[in-house]
């Protein structure tokens, strides 16, 4: 059970739920401040508590339901008995890591706040800690979940052998482990939808009453939806963002897993992603060690500290993945280190490619800028115009990843002289570019911590200007907050081009799994003479696939707006009805904004949720798999393209929103910056709401595929 | 060779030509008004010209290195001899089409303001005669062409007979026909994107200064950029929607009888998509008799009128191709008349769903006005949410399309007994989803008419305005113009509806060709092999392909941005250096805005021209056919639904201001009227440039894949 390095698996486990132990108890013993820093931070606190609740109440409910149709599924031998148990398991470990990080989140903003009076770096090690315990409870809950099962499946199917032997234990355990995935998908797809529509919609909400009809500035107490707005960053970008990786990460994992039996690889194929995501996680907890400056330093070294962490890390992995590679597989296979190290440089690349298209520092951004000049519409026309712009290098740089991940394996194993039969071929190179997503996310330990930093920060500075602290605090935690604006982006860049590889990887599992189910029903199924690109089920599968992500977009982007409006009326209702709220006699009722905003999230999230997990279940059942992987390609391919795009326009509107503040083209109050404010108006749900969501649409959807692949191959209605 | 229906081809074309010409002389009978209205129009018309012969200045540039290099490639034997002059061929008689149909357009508009001041039912009758001699033109020149090259081929092939008897013969001459489809592309392509281009910059400009700087009404002569936005009109959504359509229809025509061939269907396969769009010539003829009404009609009874037409003729072309292809086929081919129909139902169905999101009358443009209470930013998200959600129903109604006829074709000729091989049963398929596309256009006659008579009605309004006639007549104009803006919607769906089918009947087309050229190339290839969905090259091809239009979209907006600025910096400088512009008394120098309008518009289509032209060969000599396929239809999935959102979301903006202009929320001047001109300042790209640039994107990247396809098989850098 120890022959191969799987143990590390385990052991990077509980070293990274350890040290994210350690982070959080260090940050819990720092000072929240004054009283009314307390105050603030308790309020905001039971805000995303009062939110997480209901949403885990709402998600209850999904999941017992679903785990009843996985049960009458398994009944009629169409899953795994172990599949419905592994689908909670996957929910739980995901909502698990999801409130961890962020109540440590919600106790580190007022202590980042505080840290910030003494200076930059020490607001940086308090934001960045907190971070970094988002980050490793992720990837520790996932590989503790991953490991969990692996050990209790190896061992069930070892004393209930099955006929195929170690072939079909193999089989076995990589299908049921897919399964949590779905799990894992589930929780995230609420996550990201609710809390992405909870987010803006408070944030949309506070700005059109409080800075346009009030004329009172960003986060000031006398605002009924601040506390909303500050909730919002926590369930949105912490929980919501760590769900989303949480699912690409074990996602990748169980994908390149399943893979690995197709390939030929064996047992070691498996355990092959898990230790070297093990590997990664040492490698981030070292890298963390790394972001830490003088007391003194300014912006551009709390950049250079971040990035030196990552890129320590990054470093780290790319030497060990070799040696482990080695080790598992031997030299015939080295050709999947080369992949994994081609999804490294295309994470990093994707990343780059971000930053230049959204940081104020560069040609596009500052176009965004020169054209408020003339307008909100020019402003719009040029925004949108930057992010179909900035498709062109990720989708190359993924494009190159995958035709690289995928031809290395297979050349160099046939260099070597390993015989591979047409399905192992075809597989070894799938496995490849399972690998590469395994490698980009290897590091998701320390890259989600410089990402998970981000909405600490901003909630740092919401709470240093309700407790009215000094202004140099103000500055200090603007400045980490715009610091954090730079790797939150780097971090969606990332989030996107690994949800499209992990998503690509679990196509080529679904493909796989299709054979492998209708084995155990006693059928044959040649799934590949179906997957003709002339297949007109192919064709039209590509079609609706590539309607999907536009229709999901549409269905978040109104969600938002509907929940704003309540959140508007709301608002305005507290203006007009309590008295002396302008003065600061009165005291504004924050907890029901917080309220109105969850049940709006909470009602929002569910046709946009409906239509992920039954597209491909409909489509299926109606046009049988091939449309499905049609479906799911097709999604893959646009809904790819149109998140760069997405995410890239509304973080160049906002960055080039607060280039005209810091005294461009006229500077705050000018019509310039009127026109930027509707460039990061329309922007924010774009970066924060639709874009984001359509990760998870396309692993979600191919979970689903993956999940009820049983029934699709048993009840097509059109054959 | 008068054995088939292949007569009834030149007939069409003959009849089509007669009767335009007999409409173009009974228009240019008519009175042109007072003197006044025939300076204007000389003006337009002069503007137009100028426009015109500058881009067939640089077309022709283009068009003979092209042929030079289709040239190098006949004596290399990668194409056969003709192509090169196919190519040209193809291009001048698109352009001729464009060119007739604008200079009648451009003598129609007074003719028109001068009718309405009798009625708005003579005001429609010059407009639409206008719109018809367009509709004609075109597929006369389509089907001429068409016959021309059939005929000589036919009488070339029997005269030199090829190896492979007949079998050879339909494939030398459906791949030289095929590859005149690259001319009509590439000349759409220039006419789509640089009067696209010019049509935007000068309406952009024109309103940025006169409207919002100086604050005098649109189309107000004392404005220098008022002509140039008027030549727009012609050159933009006359000649341009002109050559897309062109295109699609000899496009289609040309797929359809290439893949007659590979399904065994022999040459009356080859002659029944021609014989067919002569039916719905004749069809298209019979049908404008119907569009009119009484002296007094109002704008309802009018779009009675037109959608009379266009229904008796898509009903008499129903009937009729039942007969015909039941004459030609026989009864064991009767799925093919389905596919048929099943073509004009789609095209039927976008149409009404275009209407129905971009329509005020219905809840999708309310819900824009609407949300432009709370200003431009929810304008925006509310518009691009309205043209995501109204993605939906067309995408699913093509992938319907595409099921029904690929399927009903091969089972009916099973049942009815005949026996296909493997490859004959797709190509049947193929055949019948090509046939489907035939079917949708095959009344273009008519539905381009009831189309290109918007922007005349619309220049009409112009003249009426710039020549102070009454205020009766400009309300009549007016009427006949928000007529046009609806039947542009919905001829805009349906452009885009028929490019999609289109396009995919050329990529099917080119999976065949690679075939044929590799068997003239003395190579075996076998295509299929690389068309599994697993490919890497496949799955590469796809990413790349799916950026494409986005990429392709970012260039035109920019473009459009760039030009507008120049128009904007150009009517600036008149106003202040041009003494009593603004009483009346100094003349604006209406050509040179013309003239800075053409400059900029045809620098700026240079790029995303060459984006278009080089990337199917770029990607094939790097990465082969089977990427090249990848790129295609990655290109066409995401291209199809980006073009529809695009259209919609320009087309229900624009609507969502009238209707705000009709005295809703506030009315003309009001907060709400301001935040609703942002959205359709936003909308005019998208829907003018950008959305129906895509169309011919997709056309031109098949048509270019396939004319270089002997260069791909011989040179693949990457095997």
């Amino acid at each position: 059970m120890f022959s191969d390095l799987l143990w590390l698996a385990p052991v990077g486990s509980i070293v990274a739920l350890g040290f994210a132990f350690y982070l959080a108890v260090r940050i819990m013993k720092l000072d929240e401040g004054t009283d009314r820093m307390k105050e603030i931070a308790a309020a905001v606190r039971e805000g995303a508590r009062a939110y997480i609740k209901r949403q885990y109440t709402v998600v209850t409910i999904y999941f017992v339901f679903m785990f009843l149709v996985l049960l009458l599924l398994a009944r009629l031998e169409l899953v795994v008995i172990f599949v419905p148990f592994a689908f909670i398991s996957g929910g739980f470990f995901s909502g698990l890591s999801g409130f961890i990080g962020m109540t440590v989140a919600t106790h580190s903003s007022a202590r980042t706040a505080n840290a910030a009076r003494r200076s930059l770096n020490s607001g940086l090690r308090v934001a960045f800690s907190s971070g970094a315990v988002m980050g490793l409870t992720v990837v520790g809950l996932g590989l503790l979940d991953l490991s969990i099962w692996y050990y209790f499946l190896d061992w069930y199917y070892g004393s209930h052998p099955l006929p195929g032997g170690v072939a079909d234990k193999i089989g076995a355990i990589t299908s049921t482990m897919l399964c949590f995935g779905m799990g894992a998908s589930s929780q995230a797809l609420f996550a990201r939808v609710g809390g992405g529509i909870f987010t803006k919609a408070a944030d949309v909400g506070a700005d059109l009453v409080g800075k346009v009809e009030a004329g009172i500035p960003e986060d000031d107490p006398r605002n009924p939806a601040v506390i909303a707005d500050n909730v919002g960053d926590n369930v949105g970008d912490v929980a919501g963002m760590g769900a989303d990786l949480y699912e690409s990460y074990v996602g990748s994992i169980v994908a390149t897993g399943a893979l690995a039996a197709a390939a030929g690889l064996g047992v070691k194929g498996v355990t092959v992603p898990m230790s070297m995501a093990a590997v990664g996680v040492l490698a981030s907890i070292i890298g963390t060690f790394f972001v830490r400056s003088g007391e003194q330093a300014e912006q551009g070294a709390l950049l250079a500290a971040l990035r030196r962490g990552v890129f320590v890390s990054a470093g780290l992995v790319a030497v060990a993945a070799y040696f482990l590679i080695r080790a598992s597989l031997g030299m015939d296979y080295i050709g999947v280190y080369w992949a994994v190290l081609t999804g490294l440089a295309a994470g990093v690349i994707i990343g780059l490619s971000t930053e230049y298209y959204t940081s104020d520092r560069y040609g596009p951004t500052r176009t965004i800028a020169d054209a408020s000049v003339t307008g909100p519409a020019t402003v719009i026309i040029s925004g949108i115009a930057v992010g179909m712009m900035s498709t062109g290098l990720p989708v190359l740089v993924v494009g190159v990843a995958i035709l690289l991940s995928y031809f290395l394996p297979i050349k160099l194993a046939l260099a070597a002289g390993v015989v591979l039969s047409p399905e192992q071929t075809i597989n070894t190179g799938l496995y490849g570019v399972a690998a590469a997503a395994v490698g980009m996310l290897s590091t998701l330990g320390i890259t989600l911590a410089t990402d998970a930093y981000g909405p600490v920060a901003d909630n740092a500075g919401g709470n240093a200007e309700m407790s009215h602290l000094e202004p140099e605090v103000r500055r200090r935690t603007d400045a980490l907050d715009a610091l954090g604006n730079t790797t939150a982006a780097t971090g969606k860049g990332f989030a996107i081009g690994s949800a499209a590889l992990t998503a690509l990887a679990l196509i080529a599992a679904y493909r796989d799994q299709l054979s492998i189910v209708a084995q155990r029903m006693g059928m044959i199924l040649d799934v590949d003479k179906g997957l003709h690109l002339m297949n007109p089920k192919i064709i039209a599968g590509l079609f609706v696939g590539g309607m999907m992500p536009f229709f999901f977009c549409s269905l978040t982007m109104r969600a938002v707006g509907r929940a704003a409006q309540s959140i508007v009326t709301e608002v305005r209702r507290q203006f007009r009805e309590i008295a002396g709220i302008m003065t600061g006699e009165g005291k504004p009722d924050y907890a029901r904004c917080v309220s109105i905003a969850t049940a709006g999230a909470q009602k929002e999230m569910i046709a946009p949720s409906l239509v992920a997990i039954l597209a491909p279940i409909v489509v299926g059942v109606a046009m049988g798999a091939e449309a499905v992987i049609g479906l799911l390609a097709g999604s893959l391919v646009s809904g790819f393209v149109l998140a760069v795009m997405m995410a890239n326009s509304g973080g160049a509107w906002d960055n080039a929103k607060k280039f005209i503040e810091r005294g461009h083209h006229g500077g705050k109050g000018s019509p310039a910056h009127k026109a930027a404010v509707v460039g990061d108006t329309v922007g924010d749900p774009f970066k924060d709401t639709s874009g984001p969501s359509l990760n998870i649409l396309l692993k979600l959807m191919s979970m689903v595929s993956i999940v009820f692949a049983g029934l699709v191959v048993k009840y097509t209605l059109l054959r």
